[in-house]
């Protein structure tokens, strides 16, 4: 077990919440000690814009852009574009904030010039501050669809368009057969100075999952020989944000914190389940509690910070069983 | 000749000057009385975006939203956009303003679904309230390119990021010859009810060539039996607006009004001159006076009048010898 300063993390999230997580990690480690891999499930092309609503997320909030409440998009923002998209007949179910169309904007130039998702990432990174990395899971699209009572349908028709109110059977995700891990987070898995792996708290299936789906992502997690850890999403049955819950009662999954530890079961090593689940514990000796809800910016630093001495703890020690 | 109230106009034209007197026309002529053709030789793609700077000219000024001093683009807008890509590290020689890329977001869209340029401009007339037809002259792309001393420059290279610097030696129209004129130009030069043709006052070099450059039109005008007739845009010896004049000296040509009547003797019957070129009339029996300047509404319409009124008085009679 390396105890020299060059420990290094490899964090797999989605939106929201797993950009909080992410947010905390970057305060507490330097940019060269984390890589943050992000879902890219969720990417769309809306107007021809090219986008990418988890890496715009991380990128925003990590960047002190992102709006407080609202989920998506950015604090200081306004929406003249949109307005006009309006009167000109435009389609009014996905709002683009004029600061964000031009995140957009730029995006399409870099890629139209032949940079990968990933280089366009770090560019644009930069150019608002941002020095840890932020890496797609992978730079050839991987599309989430949902299978529902109403027909299979694109991520966004089923998450922005019908607010997630179908019924889900099934989640599929086109192209991740035919993808490959970005440069990045095959960079991070293979370095000899990886300390250890947090699934943020992020919806198993539209953001987790489609991660797992790249081909070599699940194999490596499987045989990494450092702790890999998941905080959950789900909390005193719910969930946090967006429909993790809803759809694991839909797939006939009791939406409880341990069910993660389940679904990850192949590679994860600990589940961090929040404080008022701590009845878990006693149920699943793969569980241990911390304070996951993040509503503070100090709240994300502590649970960071947990995260890492729960890896620390975990480090050279033998893997727990089931 | 036709007395009815049938008597159907097509204008050709290109940016300020052209829309200028096509929003006069459009004040005394009813929509169906009307066809606007104009240039696409500016037209590229920019950020992604489909621009159409001489379309949305004359649809900004027949909307009246067009920028009352600039030349280009919206009174009413806002830059937020322009000001978050600087920051991202875009390109800032072409500046767009924000409800002016909503208009392009929206026809990328609405190409994207495959309609034709005439039937995105027809929609986004419609939503601006505008009811006189608009049409491109082609709906294929013709792109002028500028042979010059510092090399062969795409349009905007030539005019917006080198400023019509640049000495000129020959212009082109990529695209043209493949090029066929759009269903509504054939319609209005074919039409039984067709009383006459105005050039605006547009750069004949820039705006009018690459539209006479596209087949069908230069001879359709020669065989025209209604009048043919043009404003100049060189009034005492300058251009109102843009390089036409400095064109002309750097191709050898004097910059005078009758010169036009010059470039386009093979189909045009007569040129309206400014009343400060009124001496040429004497020297040139194809050029008549007429207030030509358009600096207030009042004027526009006047000048419409005077092309009218001219048509009027040519229908009918024999064309004029040179």
């Amino acid at each position: 077990v390396s105890v020299s300063g060059s420990r290094r993390y490899l964090a797999l999230c989605g939106g929201v919440g797993g950009a909080k997580l992410a947010q905390g990690l970057a305060q507490v480690l330097a940019p060269e000690e984390l890589t943050i891999a992000v879902n890219v499930g969720d990417d769309f092309t809306h107007l021809g814009l090219p986008i990418c609503p988890d890496l715009d997320t991380v990128l925003y909030t990590l960047a002190g852009l992102a709006h407080a409440e609202q989920g998506w998009g950015r604090g200081d923002e306004s929406w003249a574009v949109h307005a006009e998209l309006g009167r000109l007949g435009g389609p009014d179910w996905f709002a683009l904030g004029d600061r964000d169309i031009a995140l957009h904007l730029r995006r399409r130039q870099l890629l139209d010039e032949g940079l990968s998702l990933s280089a366009v990432m770090r560019e644009l990174a930069a150019r608002l501050g941002v020095a840890h990395a932020i890496v797609p899971i992978s730079d050839a699209p991987v599309r989430t669809c949902v299978v529902t009572d109403v027909g299979r349908l694109a991520f966004q028709d089923y998450f922005v368009a019908r607010r997630a109110e179908p019924v889900v059977r099934a989640v599929e995700f086109d192209g991740a057969a035919q993808a490959e891990l970005a440069p990045g987070v095959q960079a991070a898995l293979a370095d000899p100075d990886l300390a250890g792996v947090i699934l943020c708290p992020s919806n198993p299936y539209l953001s987790i999952a489609p991660m797992l789906a790249v081909p070599g992502l699940r194999p490596a997690l499987t045989a990494c020989e450092v702790p890999v850890i998941a905080v959950s999403p789900i909390v005193g049955g719910q969930a946090i944000k967006g429909p993790a819950a809803k759809i694991m009662r839909e797939l006939g999954v009791e939406p409880q914190a341990n069910v993660i530890a389940e679904l990850y079961r192949d590679f994860v090593d600990r589940v961090l389940v929040d404080t008022r689940d701590a009845a878990l514990v006693a149920k699943d000796a793969r569980c241990l509690v911390a304070p996951t809800v993040m509503r503070t910016a100090a709240d994300r630093q502590v649970l960071a910070a947990a995260c890492l001495s729960l890896i620390e703890q975990l480090s050279g020690c033998a893997p727990p069983g089931p």
